[in-house]
């Protein structure tokens, strides 16, 4: 025995989504990048707003004390006192900066929130359609995650989730704008969550927290804004990313925000802070913290990423799809086609495949039978798939 | 309960560092902080070099597909080889791209390779004086920090070591040039340390990894570089930060290194990737991978460094203060005095406290009886302390 058993089991699972990724690797080395229609991944292809590389020039030539140096491992004090001003706008809650802590992107946040929350052997529940590498942030806190089964719109299964909440249960993930559906839980589904975790906390003498993962929260289709999830249950943990407001994934920064008048709120914070060392990442990056403090609320053009949903739209509809029509995110997440029995996810991608559209089986995101298209791409890639989609629905 | 039980233990706790550092917060509110000598962080105040900026502006006005995009997990791959060719000169093993794992600073490249080689239980050691915060690192992932006793000169006690290493022991953490002593271990003492690695991992069954934690390779003051610790031992693995190299410690950037030979190296590098993703950060910062791999091997002036070590070192040797000059680094590690019964560490910090000046007692590092001094500050404050540690000195 060299290294630890956790790597033997890390390295022979393996994602559906990386698994895709690698065949499309191989597809692309075969065909030339430009035949092969990869609508696998989440990597936004729109370049940052210009107000980003305005204010990353400014901070670069400012003279600023301390300008790359180590701070409070929460973050810059100027930086989350201008994220609580959002938080206070956009959740009517009286937030301050001692309420934020800037991470290193979404994932780090959540990471940051199980390593507070969760003990060895608890369960973190989640809604189906998901995202599962959940799983593996919570496995490095000893936590395990279950997935609540999806219904057909989407929407929260209560019933399901309260059958399965225990007195083992310490958290329930959300994520609206959904990744894969495209969902965005109304008002009324997060009240009736926010009582039901309330109620079910009582039954199991045990505070079951609610972590609102809102990466998508700008990518949206509609005037309303994304309902506020600190009036629906004041026990929650809202985790942001800058990743896809501001097409920047790989600069790995966002913030996690503690409601004020969650349970145990000042050990939230202090773990959560003292936990970035334990984490490894000791703060998020400072250039970085200060150029979102800059350019906050700043978000690419959303109606470039409309136009190529309703491309995406019309041409599947046409052929015969089934689909909810995305309000958020960049995902579509529709039903596979009858004449693949139904259900059998895998099989169609793989049709996909034949046709060099590359895809993500809805089993990557516990919800077989459907499957999801990540449209951040270039329209002319979106128009060059639909005569394959057209192929794999008409001849299976 | 609501929070994890880890969470009470971590804000129960809190380091000596921590503790000396909210001290010295109230300390500057008190007398304001022109008259507090600070000398407790390892926060350098020089300004990253000019090539940082311009390679930073470069970056920033190209047109790069995919600039602030996701990557592989483990970094860019242009960044990495250029990573491996210094890796190649520096060290002289063949490694390519492929052994070189971008970080978000040398803490995350420590906290991936625990990941990969601790099982939850198992011991890592490291000699005296130790940056003990490793301990946090190793929390995460259910392994235990023990430390090898000191030896009076700094250099790693052999016989403590081998005394202390049985079947569960993982790896063995070295730190050269060392935070807090300064010293660089020598050539001979690595080629020892290596055959005494081998030898045990043939008697325990198990291969006992090393990691050597590099993050003040370039601040030395003599020609010689640090000797290469691939030379030592082939199952090593280097964690590099250039927090210190290019005074950038809030942006989190760094590296770590396996060697090409390393047993099982293929699942380490695997491994560390994949590890990105469950430590929720899921890659380095691309901005800062993009600038380091324009500038990878220049550093900020060291020659600021050794006037500030020297200016330190002539006057505390004039009081009376033994110590070793620091090789590396830029913290000095002196014995406390005498009068304060030899070894009693916290009580003269507490004394330094009186006079204004902020330090770390030597408990700090698990090598109680020598306190350090940080001087990666401005030449007046090193001055303007001399006085006090002379009071400190002369009256108990």
């Amino acid at each position: 025995m060299a290294v630890a058993r956790r790597i033997d089991q890390l390295l022979s699972g393996g994602s559906l989504i990386r698994r895709m990724f690698n065949q499309g690797q191989q597809l692309k080395e075969r065909y030339g990048a430009d035949n092969v229609f990869d609508l696998s991944i989440g990597n936004p292809d729109l370049s940052p707003p210009p107000e980003f590389y305005r204010a990353a020039e400014k901070i670069l030539g400012e003279s600023i004390p301390g300008k790359h140096a180590y701070m409070n491992n929460a973050g810059l004090v100027e930086v989350r006192e201008k994220i609580a001003q959002r938080v206070r706008r956009e959740q009517d809650v009286d937030i301050s900066a001692g309420g934020i802590i800037m991470t290193v992107g979404a994932g780090s946040a959540l990471s940051l929130a199980f390593h507070c929350l969760v003990n060895p052997g608890d369960r973190v529940l989640v809604p189906a359609p998901a995202f599962v590498a959940y799983r593996n942030y919570l496995s490095v806190h000893g936590g395990v995650l279950e997935i609540v089964p999806g219904l057909p719109d989407f929407s929260i299964d209560l019933n399901a989730l309260e059958e399965m909440i225990d007195e083992t249960t310490a958290a329930v993930i959300i994520n609206s704008p959904n990744n894969p559906s495209g969902t965005i839980y109304p008002e009324k589904s997060l009240a009736d969550l926010g009582q039901l975790l309330e109620r079910l906390s009582r039954l199991h003498g045990r505070r079951i927290y609610l972590i609102s993962d809102e990466p998508y929260r700008e990518i949206i289709y509609r005037k309303e804004p994304v309902p506020p999830v600190f009036q629906a249950y004041p026990h929650s943990i809202i985790c942001y990313s800058y990743s896809k407001s501001l097409s920047i994934p790989g600069e790995r920064i966002g913030w996690a925000a503690v409601h004020p008048l969650a349970e145990d709120r000042d050990k939230i914070v202090a773990g959560m802070t003292g936990a970035t060392l334990n984490m490894g990442y000791t703060n998020a990056p400072a250039l970085m913290q200060r150029i979102v403090g800059e350019i906050d609320g700043c978000a690419v053009d959303v109606e470039r990423y409309r136009r190529r949903r309703d491309l995406l739209a019309d041409g599947l509809r046409e052929i015969g799809y089934e689909f909810e029509l995305p309000q958020g995110a960049f995902y579509m997440f529709p039903k596979v086609p009858r004449g693949y029995g139904g259900d059998d996810d895998m099989a169609f991608c793989e049709r996909l495949v034949e046709e060099k559209i590359l895809t993500v089986p809805g089993s990557g995101f516990a919800m077989p039978g459907y499957f999801r298209i990540s449209y951040c791409v270039d329209e002319r890639i979106i128009q060059g798939s639909l005569p394959g989609f057209r192929r794999a629905f008409e001849t299976t």
